[in-house]
C-alpha cells in the first residue's frame, strides 16, 4: 500500500485554498497575505495603513500568531474587525486555518482583508491560503543577503517592502544589493522602500493598495 | 493499524541527538545550538568571537541554511574548520542532518562546536541535536514582544543574546522588558546584551564560552 503523507497534505491545502479563493472572489474582496521574519513590522505597518486611509478604504484582518493576541489587539485599536489565529505552536498559517475563522469574520462589505502570517521566513511559503496577492517584508537589520539565504517567499512574493529604511545609516545594509538579490530569484518583483517610524515611503504602499482594490 | 508518524520523527531524532551528545562527550566536545531569526546576528557573532579568542580556544563550526554556503565562507576566513548543511527548504536542522556532516569535519581536538541553525524563531525549537546549550539571539529591532509570542525557543535556551544593542535609541525596544518576558517563560534565563558592531558587552560573551569550557 501507498502512503503519500506531505502530497496529501499539500492538496488538501490547495484544495481549500481554492475554495477560500472563489468565496473571496464571489465577495469582490481582495486578500493580501503578508509574510516576513519576526519582528519586521507587519503589524505596524497595518496599523500605518488603518492611520492613513482607514476611513477611506473597507479593511479586515487575520492575525495568525504562534500564540498570544498582542497584535489582534493593536489592530483593533483602530475600529478594523479582526480575528486572532493562534497556532499553538504551528510555524504557519494554511488555507484551513483561514477558512476556519470565516465565521468569526464578517467578509461581506470587506474591500482588503490582510492575513498576517505568523513570523517565519521559511514555512508559510508553501502554503496558499487564496490570497490575491503575496507581500514580503523585509527589515534594513535583518541584512540585504536575505533573499538568498531565503528564496522561497521571495519567489512567492508579488510585491517586496523593504522596511525600516531609516536604520540604513546604522547597518550595513545595501538597499540596491537588496533588490537586486530578490530579483534574481524574482526578475519582475516591485520593491518599496519604507520607514513606519518616519512615515518615508508609505504613501507608495498605499497607492499599492488602492491600485489593488481598483482592479477587476 | 495505528500509524504514528509525528512521534517516530521524533523519536527517531531523539535516538540520534543521543547518539551525537555521547560522541561530544567522549570528545570532551561542549557543542552550543545557536538560535535566532533571520538576521538576528549569529553568523557575525561568530566572527566577532573568532576575532577575539580564535586563537585561544579551538572551535569548529556547522552551518545550517536553506541554501547558500555564505555564512560557512564568512566563518572560514578565520581559520576555523566549518562545514556547510544546506537543508533544501527545510526549516530546522535535525539531528540525523548534524550525524551525517561528521564526516566532513575532525572533531577530535576541538573544544567548542557551535551549530549555527537556519534563522527560524520556531520550528528548530523542536529539535534535540546534541547540543550541550542552546543560545538564543535576539536583535534589538524585532522588537521586545518576541519571548512573549515565540515562547517554545526562549524555554529551550540556556541564554538570551540581546544584540544590536547599538540600535535601542533608534527604536522603541526595551531592553529590561524584554528580559522580564523571557524569565516569563524560563525564569532563569541569563541576558547579555551585545552590540557586534561596537563590541558592547562582547567580553561577557567570550567569558561565558570560557566557563563553558572550563565544566566538567
Amino acid at each position: 500500500m501507498e502512503i503519500k503523507v506531505v502530497a496529501n497534505i499539500m492538496d488538501a491545502n490547495d484544495q481549500i485554498a481554492s475554495q477560500n479563493r472563489k468565496r473571496f472572489q464571489g465577495l469582490g474582496l481582495k486578500v493580501v497575505n503578508m509574510l516576513s521574519s519576526p519582528g519586521a513590522g507587519k503589524t505596524t505597518l497595518l496599523e500605518k495603513t488603518f492611520q492613513g486611509i482607514g476611513n477611506q478604504i473597507r479593511f479586515g484582518v487575520i492575525e495568525g500568531d504562534v500564540q498570544t493576541s498582542r497584535d489582534a489587539e493593536r489592530v483593533q485599536v483602530y475600529g478594523v474587525p479582526v480575528v486572532q489565529i493562534n497556532t499553538g505552536g504551528g510555524c504557519h498559517l494554511d488555507a484551513n486555518m483561514v477558512q476556519s475563522s470565516f465565521p468569526e469574520l464578517k467578509l461581506e462589505g470587506l474591500e482588503i482583508l490582510f492575513i498576517e502570517n505568523v513570523g517565519n521566513l521559511i514555512c508559510p511559503s508553501a502554503y496558499d491560503l487564496g490570497e490575491d496577492r503575496t507581500v514580503v517584508l523585509l527589515s534594513v537589520s535583518e541584512g540585504d543577503d536575505k533573499p538568498l539565504k531565503y528564496p522561497a517567499v521571495f519567489r512567492k512574493a508579488d510585491l517586496l517592502i523593504i522596511n525600516k529604511i531609516d536604520l540604513v545609516p546604522y547597518t550595513d545594509f545595501n538597499v540596491r544589493r537588496a533588490a537586486e538579490f530578490a530579483r534574481r530569484i524574482n526578475p519582475a518583483l516591485p520593491v518599496l522602500e519604507i520607514s513606519c517610524r518616519t512615515g518615508e515611503g508609505l504613501e507608495s504602499w498605499l497607492s499599492w493598495l488602492r491600485a489593488l482594490i481598483g482592479e477587476q
